[in-house]
């Protein structure tokens, strides 16, 4: 573990698998569990080139890390983000396999290429832009359709990934049709979807999707994804993919 | 209950629900499961009409007769099934709320006028038509789309469904993205869905959705329903929707 300084009101909270650690702020930005679900969800290739956009602290490529040696690019738009990102990769030692790029996902392909990737990972901002969002602008910027729309999240993976490869996205239930339609229309095949409810018995409020570039057209509905028992704890399962113990992971 | 005639092969089953009666035959038609829970799901409007397209033996009509008095059209382009669902209508003395109409969904708009129903449902052949369809042609018309595709079958929805009545559907988890797609481009919203999983753990093997002609874009996603419990009987909530004891069901 490196030393590396700390800017005010930030933390450096420990992700509990790996022994990785990352930089946080309450007033800048922290990640949330949907990254985690799709850095445990997303079909991660031993080899080739991984690539997450809208990236934020770094969440997603550090975890990615403890998965795959392939190296990870990350692109993030907010240069405050970027920064701590960038910390977060050295505190681990991780250098050599994650790039952060402070780069507009409308335009990033100028710098990155065109279908280059083999994995596109991206936890986009869920919400609609609208007026009452200007007064914290690195979370608005995070949470709503400011810098990017829904469309240009699709667009941008649809250039950045490769013709077979696979793009995996977490979004709000409440978009899943548009996100469907917008995925079809840019030759991205939805091919595996997981719902998370918070509760048994209660309605998903997050969709992991994975879709492939030039897909056929075959959907898997995996089992649901239940968050909380009926003591407000984590589920067992939830821990387990929290922690890195599930399925395929390293 | 009045008496009609069955024709060689035929068999009357109890539907145990509302002392309702149902003509099958296991060569021609038999109602499934899906039919079933699709009558369930729907959001039945308490006046209006409701039309059920490829109604097979009028297990839908039938069953929505138990949840409103609102008049059901029924169309099923298999002039057998016409008949059988017909007779079924009379043994269980719905003549005057369920009418059946010998049509193809692709036309039935000259008989039944553009935008007229509040409810418009429909179980579709589920398949695509391939050459093995062949050997028993009532079957391979139900299952598979022969006499009409995913595509007909929703520009036909959204033809003869009012503009704001919904339209409520069951397929493969398998076509959804497409189904979503080709919704949308109809102007029919996803507003419900609901996944049916065989077994707790397993991936889903059916879709509910429900959709709203010029609707906004907001979807939920309910709790998944689980079909079999461990001891491989039906669990207790599919066995309260089945006999319609659940929520919303009259």
């Amino acid at each position: 573990m490196r030393a590396v300084t700390l800017k005010p009101g930030e933390r450096v909270d420990d992700l509990l698998t790996g022994d990785l650690k990352i930089i946080q702020s309450d007033e800048v930005f922290r990640f949330s569990l949907d990254a985690v679900l799709l850095a445990r969800f997303a079909s991660v290739p031993s080899r080739g080139r991984i690539l997450d956009l809208c990236s934020g602290n770094g969440i997603i490529p550090i975890l990615l890390a403890t998965r795959t040696p392939a190296p990870i690019d990350a692109v993030e738009i907010q240069e405050r983000l970027c920064d701590m990102a960038e910390r977060s990769v050295r505190l681990n030692g991780l250098e050599n396999r994650i790039r952060i790029l402070h780069e507009d996902l409308r335009s990033c392909h100028r710098v990155l290429g065109q279908g280059k990737y083999d994995l596109v990972t991206v936890n986009p901002p869920y919400l609609k832009a609208c007026p009452d969002t200007s007064r914290n602008p690195h979370r608005a910027l995070a949470r709503h359709e400011i810098a990017c729309t829904l469309k240009d999240v699709i667009a941008a993976c649809s250039r950045l990934v490769k013709f077979g490869g696979r793009v995996a996205m977490v979004h709000r239930p409440a978009r899943l049709a548009e996100l469907m339609q917008l995925l079809r229309e840019s030759r991205l095949e939805p091919k595996r979807l997981r719902f998370v409810h918070p509760r048994a018995g209660g309605e998903a409020n997050m969709v992991l999707v994975e879709a492939v570039s030039g897909g056929g057209a075959e959907l898997r509905v995996l089992p649901p994804l239940v968050v909380y028992d009926g003591n407000n704890e984590y589920c067992r399962e939830l821990l387990d993919i929290y922690y890195g113990k599930a399925g395929e992971l390293a």
